[in-house]
This record gives structure tokens, C-alpha cells and sequence, in this order.
């Protein structure tokens, strides 16, 4: 009962069924949930492509501008082709469903698991990049790092185990926020650059380079910027949520979207390169750009405070994101029902909470570092834009639409680019991480396989098809008798009620104590005959288990009824000071066939 | 059942009662026995004396030979005092015993509390120094120093699971080695330094003094020194072990004892001296004068290992001691039943493992530095020194055996010395960690007094005295189905042999689901009733709790017995694919009376 109001008082009272109901979204709202997760990215994607390329040396920093502008084009070209997903599922197309309609079964559950797997490391690299803009600003926070990450990702749970249904007022003012700031830092820096307003830049010591810019390197640079692109699926998920029209709406969304990330994107990596930063481990780029646009007054802070809201806004969406595709893949039975089970304020509460203990096992096992998290990251990104563009260009052959053969230029594009980056991320990030999510999504995929067979199978175990109804039971009940006090009493009571022929049985361990049980078993033994089974080797279960067998000898179906005397302590702590003998008896019988076990409860009152 | 197999593998077979019979111990056996606990405090007793006397410079270090001679002293008072102890209680005499005896309830329990504590510090203290003396032999384990002490309590924990009868040869020999190597280690340094054959000393470092030699420098010193007089007690509570006559066996094991102990500890104390050796971090006292007296050689690593050994053997005692002590208070009331029931080895395993759990706790929370739990120690012994010796002057004052009044005073100067003693251990200690001891001991009084009254309070609620024989029951039985299967079908049989007005329950969640069942309950329902309860909130207690309420309404005493479809995967993992509802359903019902709960287990074949 005390937990009952502890959970109460957490994740509010229950909401009725009736109350489930969709707020639609308006395209400037929509655009604000929804934006969160790609906008968020910029906090490191220039970064990364800068973590790279300093390898080299100093020099190399400047080719991040050509990298940057080819994970623009790549933006551009997987917006266009997610456009062509929404038009043609306008009631929510993600990876899952769209490869599930036109590739099959096995692409369908290699786009889950890539899903799965991406969006617990959305919730793990939001919340270390979020974290990792808070100490950058307030140095002195940085090592607690660990404990911030766990503090923000169960800080996030709990909001969605209470539903967030409020949600998209509150999104939207972040998210806006976060794009003006972020434009206007990157306007305001390249008008002050440009008029030479701003002070000289501090002294930076420069790493030597360590390789020679080559071909490899720079693909691992175009690599890790394709961070940039994480989220931007998320729209074509959500177009159910939109107002009608909605698939209008959601592709109008898109576009904005695309333009917005492009612009910061871009924005970023060339002041970057314009103030010559270079990557440090304990402060980001982002706070790098914005100290020496505004120096560290109020403006500084400020970018650094709304980073660090989005980013949390963008782990947020992934708590919404992960609970759903679980239902569905639950429901398809790949994966255990309790994914399926509304919890008492109508959200997915398993989804959610194994959602943040995944999360959380990856900020404690990665310390917390964004760079050590990233090259994770993209890979199940690109595995999902793959297989969803794939099955777009299948879907189109199929169907033939109006305007099918331009149309599918844009999935076919889109196919072919995401699935070359993916190659490219296979092989550049394989030994920095990337193998652990290339080794997973296999593993992912048998168990969705194996928990299909396991529930498909128990249906057929169950299944009363050609089922022949079965005799009546035969039956004898026994009352396992440890002592004779008022709980027995009342259980040797329950007991006649089960069955004029109920028996008492008793282990004994020392003949004297039987003899004083026998002594007292003719006033309160209920007539109830006595059975005494003696025990070598102090062992309980050995002799009951063998009387059993010797009831179940003749008719292996017989059953045989348990009754079990147990009291119950008033308060909690007083079950330490009793034998768990109950508790036992129930697990070592739990798989005997034919027996079934009745605790009778006698409550103690203080 | 393979749980089962691992069990039997690392503890052993299971022992019938018929085997338990005692092996009476002749005095050279006893003494190796029982001399593993006092004499192996040899291995730090010096060294703490020098640790507070080196805090007033390295001159102070001479002061270790009156502090060791005061201290050889105390032994001598000690071991007197329990030779009277022993000659009264032939039967065994610790001080939980004399103090029952003699002064009643309340001391016992700080007795026993004080012995307790005591004896989860011993394992802790003695494990600790006994992984110091191979840290100081082989210096690359000390990072791994807490690892080796855990894995040291787990080894002696199993090993006591399994039993030790075989324990009296097995302890002689190490007993008896470390004795003849340390005092020839003693005897040889004495000699080698009067005729000069020992080499030029090599240089240490010596801190400067921080404090002035005053008398509360002076008594730390002599506190930290006590740890000599730890388990020296031991031999008083093992009377019976001898052959007989077992108290005068006992008497004379205690003067060999004594003059053992004595003996070994001022010759460390005088070379420790000598040698001018100042204690250090990570390497021991002992360690140190072996080096000095014999290179590194062989017998260096073989008194390093004995001590080792007979550390591990010390820390043994108490897996005899902490468990049978629990017994003893467990029978009379003041402790958890559990701790009276012998495993299937014969050996009291739950103290076995609440012994070994606790001194893992203190070893990981003390990071294994021996120094650092000493002040812990020695109040424990202290308090059961005083209140036993006590005891034993009131035992005389009251029966007046012959010779009561020449034999009162050595348990007098003992209780009085070991009062002062421990007086001056409180006052001395009490920063460095003594609060906790002294903080601990009450809490364990009143917590030994509530679990007395709980037991009494439940014997009396549960007593057929002045207990009416209750009126016959009267009950409905209710299966609660969500579903129609084979394990339903086989429950409702299950129900209707139970009584034939079995009815069955189904909580709705959608109605559509509801017609559904119904169409199909008409040919498989068995002839047993639905009844459908309608739950606005997804909630499947409520309305359950609600309907139970309903049946209960006219008569509280009336009993309801909720029957539950389960069925059972074939194998553990399977388990975690299916909601756990039954679970959920027990928990919930437990504390509601006149409810009881019955599954009917359906066993899955794979």
C-alpha cells in the first residue's frame, strides 16, 4: 500500500480508458516535437567531422567544409525521399511497417532492431551531449558527468511514465528558441567576423598531426558527420498526429525541417573552421563558437542552456518513439507481450522503463562521453533510411501509382546514397564501436524470430482445437502440518471444505515432537486423520515428495491438493523472523504435474 | 534442479541426523584449535602499539616495551580468570552463557550483541592481516588486495557449508608451525643480534613526531596493543570438546595458552625494537623483522605463509563461533528462527552466510586495511571480557562453593582490569571508529528484545487456549480467466471439484473481446457460469476487489477462493515472455483476509 502511494504520488493518478485521445498538431507545433531530435544533432555533428580531421593536424580543419557541404546534399536527398514515405503512408510509415509491407518479415526485423537499438542510443547520446554543454559552461561539473547523465535519463522516465500529453505547447518554446539562438549566434558571428568586432582569438595549442589526409581519413570525417542526420526519420513516424491534412502537413514540416537543419548545420562548421577550433574533450565546439562570439555573458549561457533543453527534448522523443515500435513489434509477437500493456496513465510503461535502464547501462558504461557513444550511433540510422527507401522503390514497382516512374527516383536515390554511407560507416567505425551494433542486430533479430515461435507454439499447446474434453478429476487434499496452532485449525477447516476425505500429513524430524502433536491432534485436530512420514535426513520435501508419488502411483493424473497453514505477519520486516518453508515448497512443487498448492492465509494482527 | 546439482557440488551431499556426533579433542589437538584465534593476533598487535607511538617520533618507539610487558600482564589476569570460568561451566561458558546465568536477561544481550560484533570483526580483522602478510611478501597483489580478501571469506564460508569435521588434524599442523617459526624467528634474531651476525640495518625513513609523548598517547598506545586478548575467550566456550575430564583438558589448554601468546608477543615487541622498526603502509611489523632476521630467503615466505594461514584458521573459528552463538539466541527467543535449523551438512548455514555477507561488507567498506578495523575490534572483547567476569563474581558471591572466597579474586581483578580496559578502548578509540561499535550494540539489544516479543506476541495470537473451535466455513469458489484454453478448461474442472457451484470470472477490457469468450464459453465452459465485471480503468484488480467485497458483504467470514488458470513455460527463460499477473494478483491478495488464492499450474511440454 505504501508503494502504491509512493507510485501515486510519482506518476499520478490512473486515467480511465475513455480518456485516450489524440491532440492533433499544427504545423508549427508539429514541427516543434518533431524537430527536437534532428535540430538536436547539430550540438555534435561538427564536431565529430572536426575530431577527425585534426588527426591530420591543424591544417586539415579546413576540409570540413566540403564534408559538411556533401552531409548537406545527403540531408537533402533523404528529406526528399522520406517526403515520397509520408505521401504514401499518411497514417505513420516508419522503417518497421514500410519494410514489413513490401520487403517482408526478416528486412522488417533488421529495421527493428536497427530502431531499437538507435533509439536507446538517442536517449544515451542526447543526455551525454546535453550534459556534456552544462560542463562545458560550468567546468566544474564535469566530474559528475555520470551522475547528471543517470539523473537527466530517469528525470525524462518519469515525466513520460506520467504521460506527457501536455506536450506540445511545452516542446514548442525550446525548440524555437533553440533555432533562433542558434541562427542568431551564427549571424551575428559572421557579420562581427566579417566588420572585425570581435576581440583576437585566444591562443589554441595545436595538435601535431598524427596521419596524412587520405582518402580513408577523410570518409571517416564524412562518416561522423553523418550524426547530423539522426531524426530526421522521426516525421514520417508521426503523421497521424498531424491535423488533416495530414500527410500535406507533414511533408510541409519536412521541408522546413531539412532547410533548418541545413542552415546550422552549415552555419556551425563554418564558423568553426572561420575561428579555427579545434576539438577538446572537456569543452564543445558549440560552447567554443558561442565564448568567442559573445564571450561568456549572458548570450553564452544562454546557448548553452537551450543546447542543452533540445537535446533532453530529443532523448525525450525516443521515450515515445521506443514504447511504440515495441507495441507493434509486440503485437506481431516478436517481442514479449508486456510490451503490449497500457500502464495505469496510458502510456507503454515497460517500454519506457527498460527504454532508461538500457540507456543508463550505456551512460555508465561509456562514462558518459559523447565521442565514445557516436560511432554507435548512425549506423542503425542508416540501416533504417536503407531498408525504409528500399522498400519505398519496392513499393512503387508494385503498386505503379500516378506519377510512379519519377516518383521513384527520389526512394531509388535515396536507397542507394543511405546504403553507400552505411558502407562506408561499416567500415570506417567497425573497430571504434560500431562492430557492437553490427554484432547486435543479428542477435536482435533470432530473438524476435525465437519469441515468435515460443508464443506461436504455446497458442497451439492451448489451443482447444480438436481438443477432447478431458474426465473429471479424481482428487485428494493434504494439509501439510507442521505444528497444531490456529492457523492449522483454520486450514484443516478449509480443508474439509475441499474434500470430506482431506488428510493431515507430518514430517517427522524427532519423535518426541510428534508424540506431543499426536497427544494434542484428538482435541484440535478437526477429525482430520493424521499422517506421520518420517525424514533420515531432516528433509521436508524428500518425504512428501515420495508420499505423493505413492498417491499418484495408480493414476498419474490423480491430483493432489497442498493445503499449506501459513500465518501472516502484520507488518512487513516481521516475515524475516519466520521460515520462508512456504515459499520453498510452492517453488519446489511449481513444476510437478498434478499438484497444486493452497497457501491458507491466517493473519496475525500485530 | 540445477541449482540443486551446483549446490551439491560445492557444499557436499546431504548428511543424515544419525551422523551428527562430536569428536572429543585431546589436549594437543584442542590447544592447535583454539590457539589459531589468540595467538594470530601476534601478527598485528605489535605493529598497531608502534602505529600511535611512532605519531610522537620514532624515539617514542622505546615505549612499546613497557606498553607490551603492561599488556603480557592483562593476558596473564585474563587467562587466569577464565581458568574459573572454565572450572564452572564444564559444559561450555561463554559469556552470553554467564551472563544469562548470573546476571540476568538484559547483560546477556550486550554480551551477545558485544560477541557477535566480535565475531564478524574477527573474520574481517584476521582476513584482512592475513592478505597484508601476502601483500607484504609478494608486493604486486596489493592493488588487489580487497578482491583476495573476499575471495578468502568465501573460500572459509564454503568450506565451513560443508562442514569441518575432519577439522582437528587439519588445524594442528599449521597451529603448531607458526608457533616453532615464529619463536625461532624470535629466538634466532635474538641470538644473530648479540653476536653481531646480523647486516648494517637498512636506512628508513622516520617521520617526524606530530604530537608529545603525554599519558593519553601512552594509553592509545596500550589500547591498540589489546588486540593481543582477542579470542583468548575462545577455549571457555568450547569446553566440551575435550575428552575428559574435559575442564581440567580445558584448564590446562588456557595456561599453555597463555603462556604461548605471552611469550611470542613480547619477543616481536622486543625485536620490533631492537631492529628499530617503524611501521609502515604496506609492508607488516612481522614481515619486516622476518626480512631483517632473514633476508628474503626461504624462511622469510615461510613465516609470511603460516601467518597467512593462521589468520585464515582464526577467521575460521568464528564461522564455528558467530553461527552456534545464533543458535543459542535464536532458541531463546532473541533472534530469527532460521537461525536454528542445521542444513542438510549438519552446520547452521544461514549464520554461516549472514557471517561471511557481513564480513565481506566490512572488508570492501574498509578497503581490507587491517588498521583501519582494529578500533573496531577490540571494544567487542572487551565488554564480553567484563560482563563474563563479572558474572563470575556474582556466581561466587551466590553459591559459595568451597574455596569461593581465595578463587572470587581472580575473576574480580579480571572483570575489574578488563573494566578499566575497556573504559580506557571507548575513551581512546572512540573517533578513530569505536562509535560504531558502541552505536551498534544498543540498537542490537533492542532489536534481540523486539524479535522476543514478537515471537511471544505470535505464540499467544496463535494459541488453541481458551480458542473456540470455530464454526464451519462457507465459501464460493471463483476462477479468474482472461482467455479460454486448455489451462482454463483444466481449472474450471479443477474448480468444480472444489465445490459445484464454482462460478467464473472475467474482467472486461473490451467488449469485443467479451463476446467473443462468451460465444465460445457455451462449449467449453464446462457448464460453469461467467460472470462479466466491466473495468473502466484497465485495472484488473479493482473490479475484482470490488466483486469480492460484494460476496463479502453479508458475512465477512465468509471465504472466497480466487482459482487462477497458470500455465507453466518448460523452460526459466520462457518465464519472462509472458505477463506475470498471477503474481501480481497473489501479492495483492495476500494481505486481504478470509481470500484465498489457488493456482493450477498447466504444464507446457516445450
Amino acid at each position: 500500500m505504501r508503494l502504491y502511494s509512493l507510485k501515486r504520488f510519482v506518476v499520478g493518478r490512473p486515467l480511465p480508458t475513455a480518456q485516450s485521445r489524440h491532440e492533433r498538431l499544427g504545423r508549427a507545433t508539429g514541427l516543434a516535437i518533431f524537430a527536437s531530435d534532428p535540430l538536436s544533432s547539430n550540438a555534435y555533428a561538427t564536431e565529430e567531422i572536426l575530431h577527425v580531421l585534426i588527426l591530420a593536424g591543424a591544417l586539415a580543419l579546413s576540409y570540413s567544409l566540403p564534408i559538411a557541404a556533401g552531409i548537406a546534399a545527403l540531408i537533402l536527398i533523404v528529406i526528399a525521399s522520406y517526403r515520397q514515405t509520408i505521401r504514401a503512408y499518411p497514417h505513420g510509415g516508419g522503417a518497421y511497417i514500410v519494410a514489413k509491407d513490401n520487403l517482408g518479415v526478416f528486412p522488417s526485423l533488421i529495421a527493428g532492431a536497427a530502431l531499437l537499438t538507435d533509439y536507446v542510443l538517442t536517449v544515451a547520446v542526447s543526455v551525454a551531449a546535453g550534459v556534456a554543454a552544462v560542463t562545458s559552461a560550468i567546468p566544474e561539473l564535469f566530474p559528475f558527468r555520470v551522475a547528471l547523465c543517470v539523473g537527466a535519463v530517469i528525470g525524462v522516465a518519469l515525466a513520460n511514465l506520467r504521460g506527457v500529453r501536455e506536450s506540445g505547447r511545452l516542446f514548442a518554446l525550446p525548440t524555437y528558441v533553440f533555432v533562433v539562438s542558434v541562427l542568431g549566434m551564427v549571424a551575428y558571428g559572421l557579420v562581427s567576423t566579417a566588420l572585425g568586432w570581435l576581440p583576437e582569438a585566444p591562443y589554441e595549442p595545436h595538435p601535431p598531426g598524427l596521419e596524412g589526409i587520405g582518402l580513408f581519413l577523410l570518409l571517416r570525417a564524412f562518416a561522423a558527420g553523418c550524426t547530423a542526420l539522426t531524426g530526421i526519420e522521426a516525421v514520417s513516424d508521426g503523421v497521424p498526429a498531424f491535423r488533416p491534412p495530414e500527410a500535406q502537413n507533414a511533408r510541409t514540416v519536412m521541408a522546413w525541417l531539412g532547410a533548418m537543419t541545413v542552415t546550422m548545420f552549415l552555419g556551425i562548421t563554418y564558423l568553426a573552421f572561420d575561428f579555427g577550433i579545434v576539438p577538446s574533450a572537456n569543452e564543445t565546439v558549440v560552447s567554443k563558437i558561442a565564448r568567442r562570439v559573445f564571450g561568456g555573458g549572458f548570450f553564452y549561457f544562454e546557448i548553452q542552456a537551450v543546447t542543452m533543453l533540445i537535446l533532453l527534448l530529443a532523448a525525450n522523443t525516443s521515450f515515445a518513439d521506443f514504447p511504440r515500435l515495441s507495441f507493434f513489434m509486440a503485437r506481431d509477437g516478436f517481442m514479449p507481450r508486456q510490451f503490449r500493456a497500457q500502464g495505469d496513465r496510458l502510456v507503454f510503461s515497460n517500454g519506457i522503463v527498460i527504454l532508461a535502464g538500457l540507456a543508463i547501462l550505456l551512460l555508465i558504461g561509456f562514462q558518459g562521453d559523447t565521442h565514445a557513444l557516436l560511432p554507435l550511433y548512425a549506423i542503425g540510422v542508416f540501416i533504417s533510411f536503407t531498408v525504409s527507401q528500399s522498400g519505398m522503390v519496392r513499393r512503387s514497382l508494385r503498386l505503379r501509382e500516378e506519377g510512379w516512374w519519377w516518383r521513384i527516383w527520389f526512394s531509388a536515390v535515396g536507397a542507394t546514397v543511405t546504403g553507400m554511407v552505411l558502407l562506408t560507416l561499416v567500415v570506417t567505425k567497425f573497430i571504434e564501436g560500431a562492430w557492437i551494433v553490427i554484432a547486435l542486430i543479428p542477435t536482435l533479430v533470432v530473438t524476435f524470430l525465437m519469441t515468435r515461435h515460443h508464443y506461436r507454439d504455446v497458442a497451439v499447446q492451448l489451443s482447444l482445437e480438436d481438443f477432447a474434453p478431458p474426465p473429471p478429476i479424481s482428487h485428494t487434499v493434504l494439509v501439510l502440518v507442521g505444528d497444531l496452532h490456529r492457523g492449522v485449525v483454520r486450514a484443516l477447516q478449509y480443508a474439509q471444505t475441499l474434500s470430506p476425505s482431506a488428510k493431515a500429513v507430518y514430517v517427522e524430524t524427532d519423535p518426541e515432537q510428534t508424540r506431543r502433536l499426536e497427544e494434542r491432534w484428538g482435541k484440535w485436530g478437526m477429525g482430520v486423520p493424521l499422517i506421520v512420514l518420517t525424514s533420515p535426513y531432516r528433509s521436508l520435501l524428500g518425504p512428501l515428495f515420495e508420499y505423493i508419488d505413492h498417491l499418484q502411483q495408480r493414476d498419474e493424473h490423480h491430483v493432489v491438493t497442498i493445503v499449506l497453514p501459513e500465518f501472516i505477519p502484520a507488518r512487513w520486516w516481521q516475515h524475516l523472523m519466520h521460515n520462508q518453508t512456504a515459499l520453498l515448497i510452492k517453488g519446489s512443487l511449481l513444476f510437478r504435474k498434478n499438484v497444486i498448492v493452497t497457501d491458507v492465509p491466517y493473519h496475525l494482527r500485530h
